[in-house]
């Protein structure tokens, strides 16, 4: 239903672009909620986005719609877009969002931008672009509700409906001391439920989470998962309660996250380019096939190698392919399991021995399965014991070495603290294509005595 | 500092249950929040867990360590549990979750259980039963605030003190008609600011997302995610209100499924499975293997075909592995953007001609790029225009049409309903690799002129 509805929308939508039926178009715009026209827009094509966000009245519209595209849209979208509007859709926006995009502009442009911007929020968000993006810091919101413990229920509720009108997440309250140190947090369901003169601290949770402001923001969304709260608080080194990062933002952690180790692992870079223009994808895509190109190379100069062999027994040729494959393919499975284990805290670095030893048996008892039935093929092919026997060793020891390699790669990268998904896909794939040819010819030449 | 925390707990734990130091295991258990000891939980060896289980004084915290457990551990851990206990430890649950546990244990078993539960708690769980586990129905808690809608802001507070005293998620305050169909809602925060004697329906918002009980778990969470929302409504087919889906299990449901997602692209099933024994881990990734293994053996058919060119130019078998390798990576990056965009929202199945279009030609430019370079290094080998430029042309086309294939099948399966990501992986790999030695031996066999 909700897939339907996004389709039809879509649709209409384009046609009228294509038709070029802009106040019918307008009617549409002004009806749809923001959240569903971004979804729209981010698979339009970069002229047709141009001409929708020009036709958007609404700026706070304008706002939700440019804190969902990637980098270059939003370059190229608002490159022409006149600085006073800029300013004007950015103070629609929470500031973290706001600082999330002022971050991508050049200096020049978002420095004039934090010159017309209202002092208070242009000083947030000066503040908050002081931290590392992919920081607690860098995601979390300053508006949150902080009050003095000693402060009652009424009073909370009194503040509630003048100063905090406008937080975003109105569900804890969070009590500081005189020096705004974090000492307690409450919720809005206490404050409900408690007589109108209770103090804040005769209610409040004094064991409160808190994180400092460079956690890595993967580690600030497993934490919010764990404990399933709607936000966390985000603290200075002097235990300052600064800001909060909330729930919403942490679904968009995970989102980009798992994409990010999908398509790394695949050597598709870390942003989703399917919807850049074909020049750029290319270019990206480019650089990561290097590795296989280069690890073709040297297999072909490992075969080279052994040309005398391969001279005497061209069907040497034949199986190439099926050793090749079959250790690619469990060298994948290995290296995913460890990548995606090593994400999510299933695993460990810690566990490297036992797993690369758990993944070698695994290897090889698959290797000896899938030995024996390729090695049978070779030998009902060729009736040639000596040949069949080379095959399923090669296939053996291609299975039980890809396991291996798939592994321990990730393992050692994660140990050295390179993030394992970067670097697992293309050398992992790459080192077993050469060990498993050079296994496979240095086994054949030994055993069919050449 | 989160994981160093994570580390030493996770170390004490073992060093003692390696020790048997039951009794300070036992204190550091009743300190632990039961979050981070069911992280810990999952790292443990089957014995330790079992162990450190039978230490757990608190039901809740062995609550809620049983519900983030996959399914084979939680049956391993329950199997000699007994009944009485376990149907305590259920008790302390959210009734989404005991439907999800009662839902993988043998039907003798659950039945059992079910008898022996409160009444109230067993006739909500065994009507969640009816709903299929992945759709909205099957992921919703049934405990949620509602109110009629003619009830005052005065008398809504007065409830929550009284019976919604243990809501899950009492954010929202939905308004029902005097038939239970959803109308409405509210917010505790609309409460809080409202003078007293306001009626929930002067300051409801009458336009309420909601979802029906068979919706997607996936659509359910993207819907969340989409409109930055703490908690969905769920309706039956006549709209009367029946559950909320709530953010933390949209959390986890986008975890599992970017999870799943890459372990199915990787072959190794739906699971992870490093934690489970390695008989098991073998038997689940055997029959993934199969493909390549089937692929392999025809690529063997395929280049056995090609004989008599192989016997005349052994130099042919050297440059199968880079022509391979190539085909193999750009096919990967092809259907793992594809795959994920399918899965983000990022592209749609209405877009199968664009993007294979746009993939094909990326793959041609990038084969034009690479068929150069290793056709130039046939060059510089053999010194023999024909053979490096059949060497070039074989990239060329097994790039391109690796790009094809590898866009073209996920998008395929997710048009016929099936599941791109696990029919993606082992096809689209085996496809490629004969396609691939295919055109090498067919293009050499015309250059060569045999």
């Amino acid at each position: 239903m909700q897939r339907d509805r996004s389709k039809i929308l879509a649709d209409s939508i384009r046609r009228l672009l294509r038709r070029g039926a802009f106040s019918h178009l307008r009617k549409i715009v002004k009806k749809t909620h923001a959240a569903d026209l971004s979804v729209v827009f981010q698979t339009l094509s970069p002229a047709h986005q141009q001409r929708l966000f020009e036709l958007i009245e609404n700026r706070e519209q304008k706002g939700i719609i440019l804190s969902e595209l990637d980098r270059d849209t939003f370059l190229d979208l608002t490159e022409d877009l006149d600085l006073d509007e800029l300013v004007k859709i950015l103070e629609t926006m929470a500031n973290d969002d706001v600082t999330d995009l002022i971050g991508q502009l050049p200096a020049a442009r978002s420095s004039a931008i934090l010159e017309k911007m209202k002092k208070e929020h242009s000083a947030q968000v000066e503040g908050l672009l002081s931290y590392r993006d992919d920081t607690a810091g860098g995601i979390m919101v300053t508006d949150f509700i902080a009050l003095r413990q000693d402060c009652t229920a009424r009073e909370a509720i009194a503040s509630l409906q003048k100063e905090y009108q406008d937080v975003e997440m109105p569900f804890y309250l969070y009590a500081v001391d005189e020096n705004g140190h974090l000492v307690g947090v409450s919720s809005l369901r206490q404050l409900v439920l408690v007589p109108p003169e209770t103090p804040l601290k005769a209610f409040m949770t004094t064991d409160v989470f808190s994180v400092q402001t460079d956690m890595d923001q993967e580690e600030v969304a497993k934490m919010v998962a764990r404990y399933d709260i709607l936000a966390v608080p985000v603290v200075d080194e002097s235990h300052r309660l600064v800001g909060i990062v909330t729930v919403d933002d942490v679904i968009d952690i995970f989102r980009a996250e798992a994409t990010e180790d999908i398509l790394k692992m695949a050597g598709v870079g870390d942003e989703f380019i399917e919807t850049k223009s074909i020049s750029k994808s290319t270019r990206t895509r480019l650089p990561w096939l290097f590795a296989s190109c280069l690890g073709g190379i040297v297999a072909f100069y490992v075969i080279n190698h052994f040309e005398s062999s391969l001279s005497r027994f061209a069907f040497l040729a034949a199986f190439i392919p099926v050793i090749m494959g079959m250790g690619g393919n469990i060298g994948t499975q290995s290296s995913t399991i460890v990548v995606r284990g090593l994400a999510t805290g299933r695993l460990s670095v810690r566990d490297i021995r036992t797993v690369v030893f758990k993944e070698l048996v695994i290897g090889g008892m698959l290797g000896v399965f899938y030995g024996l039935l390729i090695g049978g093929v070779a030998q009902v092919s060729y009736s040639r014991l000596s040949f069949a026997l080379a095959v399923a060793l090669a296939v053996l020891s291609s299975m039980s070495v890809a396991a291996l390699v798939g592994s321990l790669v990730p393992m050692f990268f994660a140990r050295l603290n390179i993030d394992p998904a970067v670097a697992t896909g293309p050398i992992v794939t790459t080192a077993i294509d050469i060990i498993s040819v050079f296994f496979y010819f240095q086994i054949s030449t030994i055993l069919l005595g050449i």
